[in-house]
């Protein structure tokens, strides 16, 4: 059985039906496109990461989103304290490992999260995932900064190596984008080159899967929901867009007046068994 | 004797002429926003919060902002610290208790600066204000994160309640914003949906109240306008909007091109004596 | 020999050509549009500023851009640590010193990374500037916060005067920005009004000089090209806008767009040695 179109739509519904609350731990480039994205999703952003009060704001929340984007030690701390708890409370956990492979603290600290923490979905690009999934697992990627350079590594190979090695769902996002358990594996073809000209598309993409998470336990369904909805958006805002600063903004309109008849017409996603 | 529109096109018009230094200590999801609405109001920005600084940044600012959207310990000292400088000036603090009762850190801070400074203006959404007020105010209302949801009590009882408390001019925003200071009360009907649909506007809408209470020291006529005309600016901005990210855009237009005109024929105001 | 525009247009194109890595160590208020506007001039944006990350990242960048708008003292450490690695590894510094003048820790951090480091670019209003002259140059400035207000004093002449003093390249910027090594000066006459009337307009202009940096050795010609790529794209974006919402987001339009064509006929430079 695959995935169908009707049973994404069905999912974005009920994130604008539920207006889950989405707890980022995130950092300070991309935050206010990562709230606004959330909203537009249909679920209500909150950011907090004191020490002192992520326990408390994540127990209220539907999911918990930790991006790496500008970590220091005691946020990688206040992330630990919050994923705990989200873990005893069953709540979802999305990690976006941002610049993995380009310093030693950013690959560190996303190891060290998905070992102590147990994370639902793990999205980044193609270098950022081939750098967590390890050298051993044979893919070939390269970083500059945070952009993934180069690297001609198949995403939902790499998706399905990692997915297995960290026992979560793992998605590569990217021209096409791969989502994997280590068994089912769905690419979602949806998305524009343009997302690729401004910051923080991905730490949104991330967002709006702890939106979907938040709603629907199949995390492969709701990560290529997620995916499939917000790549769409992106398509639809390039083609009212000059350049990315106008990208950015209809990139905000067009998730939000994102119909169930768009989803059904326009997303492009296909299921199939991990290889072997 | 009750406000009049030309009264806040008199002191929208003060704004713009002196040119009033704004000192935020914000949260760093909305700041550039912040920064961008106190700009477009005819105000000067500045953000500055290292302890280091805060006391020389407030002593040039003519009113002190607050916002604990994204508070951590350190941070809320040095609200603390400028804030004591300021009340040794004379300068007006607008407090914004982003989140208030969502987290005890985040209610313990609010009540924390409400009674180690002099405050003159405290600006939040029904549930937040609510919360500040105490269970014994009778109010009902229920947040989620930093929004507030199904509440049913009344802006203006909300802030009657909570100024007569705190001894200061306390304003609760929603479909119909309601500023009292105890004894006087005025509703401000100006405003969009749509302003509910972007992150940031509560806090744009207390950098405005900055803004205004710089130059105008009757905080709640300072309150009324700065709502009036941010709120109107919303309406304006929502009729040339497709949605949130288009909206958001406009709004600093609108505000930046509002004319006394236009808040002379625009503005729904309407003062009255506080509830016995 | 003067600058040409030809030289600027190759200049521009090798910077999207190459596609140089700019790591920023900078303020939470404008990161977004520094950022972006870093993309679309053509390079790879990072923001990076854990002490226990700089280094490693900064080894990989073109260039390294500080900018202490929101400067907390750790914040400086950091830069303090990320910029020996870069002179070391001569990869140039560039200085964006926000707010000198308005508080002793802004004023003191300047001063301090100008005497420990090697900075290769200083770029600061006429305030800021003055405030880092030094009272004895004889300059006249006054800042407001963050802004330059009523100073008069010339900006090639602050510029001369400071690169002397600090053995760098200054660069003022204003309705006519100066760049000077202290010998050579160039004036650049691009730019727009509207400028000035968003936030964050000053910090873009310093992190297109480190994309430019990034792959041009001399720094006055690297500084008069970013200056005037970037104040051309600002007088295409004000032609395109209704306010600063609207040109906030031009900006990134037209400086992403700019052509070889648009330089040659547009920028507007004109070197000058410097008085003597």
């Amino acid at each position: 059985m695959s995935i169908t179109q009707a049973q994404i739509a069905e999912i974005v519904a009920r994130v604008r039906a539920r207006r889950p609350l989405v707890h980022h731990i995130t950092n300070y480039v991309t935050v206010n496109g990562v709230a606004n994205i959330t909203l537009c999703m249909g679920a209500l952003p909150v950011m907090a990461q004191a020490k002192e009060e992520v326990e408390q704001m994540v127990e209220a929340a539907g999911a918990l989103v930790l991006n790496l984007g500008t970590l220091w030690p005691e946020q990688v701390e206040a992330m630990v304290i919050a994923g705990r708890r989200a873990n005893q409370l069953g709540i979802p956990i999305i990690l976006d490992p941002v610049g993995a492979g380009a310093t030693s603290l950013r690959t560190e600290s996303a190891l060290r999260l998905l070992n102590e923490l147990s994370i639902a979905v793990v999205r980044g690009n193609a270098a950022e995932m081939a750098v967590l999934a390890g050298p051993a697992a044979g893919v070939e990627a390269k970083i500059k900064g945070v952009e993934s350079i180069g690297g001609r590594a198949d995403p939902a190979g790499i998706a399905t190596e990692l997915a297995r090695r960290l026992h979560c769902v793992a998605a590569v996002t990217g021209p096409v984008d791969g989502v994997c358990d280590g068994t089912r594996c769905v690419r979602v073809a949806n998305g524009h080159a343009m997302m690729g000209k401004v910051t923080g598309t991905g730490c949104m993409a991330t967002a709006v899967i702890g939106a979907c998470a938040a709603v629907e336990a199949d995390f492969v369904l709701a990560t290529a929901t997620a995916l499939a909805a917000y790549g769409l958006s992106g398509e639809r805002a390039a083609a009212q867009s000059r350049g990315p600063g106008t990208f950015q903004v209809q990139l905000l309109d067009a998730l939000a007046e994102l119909s169930a008849q768009d989803l059904l017409s326009g997303v492009r996603v296909k299921e199939e068994r991990a290889p072997a």
